[in-house]
């Protein structure tokens, strides 16, 4: 059988739509999606779940009601479910998200954002 | 409330141990793992989940028993479950893991490779 790694960056080079992950693995229910920022997100919540971000380029900022947390290149964070977050890119930023299958990018918030979703690159 | 990314180059500054990982993260019910390899690891594999790897630094080439696959810096593959596996590293290389919390290294193998788990960093 032929066994082909995924290569993130290869992945990142195939689309250019800002805020809208693409879907680049799954493992078990869970995916593993690409996500490009720049300028601000809205603030949102996932209520039934956390949210992992790990920065592959550029910086982002995530803001929450009572703080913020600054990523650069190989740094994560891990979004507790519930907590409301904003992301905010001042250029352009690069990202791997891993959370369940079925997570909408704007959460519980909704809005012309919204992305669609389980998009594949 | 105080929020701090995890660095992953500098939690792998933090052990030198090789074939043991250590969890820098919780989502739900998974863990973030890092793990350096050199050399060979053995036959295995895990009959209840999937596994990710994703090469941080170096190169590792994964063994099935009808194939195999080599990942460098920045290239992730998911091990299907039940899979049987094979892990080895020329030199030294440095992977980020994603499975569920629990998952033993050696998986259904045993051996004198398995580490302990849950074990932070």
């Amino acid at each position: 059988m032929k066994y082909s790694p995924i290569n993130i960056k290869n992945k990142l080079s195939k689309f250019d739509e800002l805020w809208s992950p693409r879907v680049i693995a799954e493992m078990n229910d869970y995916q593993f999606k690409l996500a490009k920022g720049e300028g601000e997100f809205v603030w949102h919540s996932h209520d039934d779940t956390d949210e992992v971000f790990i920065v592959i380029d550029g910086t982002l900022e995530i803001e929450f009601r009572d703080g913020k947390v600054l990523l650069t290149n190989g740094e994560m964070f891990v979004i507790p479910k519930g907590v409301e977050h904003k992301p905010f890119a001042k250029g352009l930023c690069q990202v791997l998200l891993v959370e369940p299958q079925g997570v909408t990018n704007t959460g519980e918030a909704g809005g012309e954002l919204t992305a669609d979703n389980d998009i594949w690159v």
